[in-house]
């Protein structure tokens, strides 16, 4: 519950107002008073203060009716910038957006994995970059927020460990950042920064209990109830990876038997097609060069999607352990929607059918099934890294002083 | 987010104010400002509306140092009560309580199943009854909450069924016992109740989130999550009991295969036990007469307690699914701390050693895992509904009026 104190009053409205603004501009005040249901003073003292404070502009109304036009009011687009940052396998991706959550810029690059100091210098040089790209002042950008695979501790803006980077440990990442750019950094577990993208752009707008499934070598899930990330009670909710679909299952790289892992993750689908392989299952292999060994999950899809029966029975398989897995979270958490991303969802035409036949089989009957995968493009943890600043904001956190 | 209007600013401190002191009460104005960090002239204004509508009363400080005493304010307990009316197959229980959730007064009777007319007519009496030995006025009761087994529908106040009543339909609940009554009423599922009812005054005192498994003859689930009721988009969060532990494994009642509530449901040990009886693998069954064929749960746990081995097995092949499924909640959802109730938490000396042993194999390393039986008695539910009450006040739901 809240202490409804003066100041605190004052913050509330003031964000109250922004937030009518950020949702709608431009708006005129008169539009503001009546979405938020303050008082005419209330809306023009607030709206004076943030003009002054150059976080929103005074724009001119588009309607063309006769007699004085009121102006309308919006962000302000050239400042109160938000960078987003996605350190991943893949690449370094960063993107600049402002208070609407819109791509004012993006670049991306390959990381060259050789060693800690050295990742931590492309990606400052990454973010330099960017700012010199957009033409931007660093005194215009309010805060920096980095999606980060593996172990996170996000309270103290560390990054534990990261599975794929060589002697990553215990990397200070918000101290790091904060001293080389002199702003306010937060760090967040990727699938998280994924899912608040999907709620501010994606297939999840305006979805207040929502699941983002992210399948690729590993599964990994992140939970939004009420709007807000809900991480359980010591940070590892989501671990829907490892729930037990049979006991006297395989074993699991988590050291336990059976887990929805060991039959649905990109990981086992290349290891069952590894095995496959040498026992000569293959009719087909597109682009598979048995000299480099390299064998990926490119080379099954395309395998798959040629008609390779062996490949298809591995992606339905994999469908059919999903849905029994996702009737669990729906009988469990009865969502208004899970959206699956992550590299898998690029070829869940292989294996969605399937799954969403085992769902409705087998999920409670009085609760929806609503389940899509994912039409984000790669930046989208970047720009959730950034959105999850604005959130931020509207948690009353001190990264905007209003 | 709020609309900081007066009005309701001045009710959020209203609010404030009497939380404090239903949490802390006997309290001094000068505590609650404390407490509060609301300005000395709010909290005088509020207690002092408070105690007009006699919603509060001075009490005398016990404090005995020299000088001026202040005065203490604390809940009046001898109005403002609410009555908890809990209608389940073993009989209805009503309690009457404070705001403070202290129990007053509580009757229980067995329960007539001879059609909805006739049940509704005990549940009358029973609450006039209840008023009637504690002296009580209906005017001094502000509400009234019915835990209701079956499915219920929260929002309309209606018991849509309950599998062990005949002719009990869609039976307006809400509307009947508020024409009777002439207080507002609220019905809630009843595992629901009991979760409250933990969370007010059991194991989870404090805990805000909360999985509370009822584990009966059939497996219900409540949710709490920061302090408030989960339900899901359509209500049905919580089908903890049809979660798929084995997709080959036998049907259950809800036409799936390999439910959670095959392996662990009271039901499910009783079944296993009839087919043991019939192939004469009990070495001892006692209190059990054949002639009657009425094997309940009661003779399967005599007959473990008394050490026969086949009894024992049931209880801990039940334990360790229980297990298993508990470890994917864990997994799942990473709760603070998990209840067990319902009528097999009584004999969990039977079976949660193995639960437990299974569920710190299986559950993910990171996540903590606080597993506690119910140590409330069985009118729990009752208080619950009644408690349910006292948190839609600080919902702001009208049902006082401050």
């Amino acid at each position: 519950m809240q202490r409804a104190k003066h100041d605190s009053i004052r913050n509330t409205n003031t964000l109250i107002v922004l937030e009518s603004i950020i949702n709608s501009g431009p708006v005129t005040k008169r539009e503001i008073q009546e979405k938020t249901c303050l008082s005419w003073g209330a809306v023009s003292n607030i709206t004076n203060e943030l003009l002054r404070k150059k976080i929103i502009v005074e724009t001119k109304s588009s309607d063309s009716s006769v007699g004085r036009t009121p102006s309308q009011l919006d962000v302000n687009s050239s400042e109160n910038l938000i960078i987003g940052l996605d350190i991943n396998i893949e690449g370094i991706t960063a993107v600049l957006i402002d208070l609407k959550c819109r791509v004012l810029k993006k670049i991306s690059q390959e990381v060259l994995k050789t060693g800690a100091e050295d990742i931590l210098k492309q990606v400052k040089l990454l973010v330099h970059l960017l700012l010199q790209d957009s033409h931007a002042e660093i005194s215009g950008i309010i805060g920096l927020g980095v999606a980060m695979q593996g172990a996170v501790d996000t309270e103290k803006g560390i990054s534990i460990f990261s599975p794929h980077f060589p002697n990553w440990e215990n990397v200070p990442l918000k101290d790091i950042l904060e001293k080389e750019f002199d702003i306010p950094v937060f760090v967040e577990h990727d699938p998280n920064c994924m899912a608040l993208s999907e709620r501010w752009m994606g297939a999840a707008k305006g979805v207040n209990n929502l699941l983002f499934i992210r399948l690729s070598m590993g599964i990994g899930m992140s939970i939004i109830i009420n709007g807000e990330l809900y991480k359980g009670a010591d940070g590892s909710a989501g671990e829907f990876g490892h729930i037990t679909m049979n006991p006297g299952g395989p074993r699991c790289s988590c050291g336990n038997y059976g887990c929805l892992e060991v039959y649905v993750s990109g990981s086992s689908i290349i290891q069952k097609a590894a095995e496959g392989l040498i026992l000569g299952r293959f009719e087909i292999l597109p682009g598979y060069t048995e000299a480099k060994k390299e064998l990926g999950l490119k080379h099954i899809v395309a395998a798959a999607r040629q008609g390779d029966g062996f490949a298809e029975n591995l992606f339905q398989e994999a469908g059919i352990y999903l849905g029994i897995g996702i009737s669990n979270l729906v009988n469990i958490m009865n969502p208004d929607l899970i959206v699956i991303g992550g590299e898998m969802a690029k070829c869940s035409d292989l294996f969605l059918d399937v799954t969403m036949e085992t769902i409705l089989q087998k999920a409670w009957k009085n609760s929806r099934v609503n389940v899509v995968t994912s039409k984000l493009e790669n930046d989208s943890a970047a720009i959730g890294a950034a959105a999850l600043f604005v959130q931020k904001l509207f948690n009353r956190e001190k990264v905007l002083s209003i």
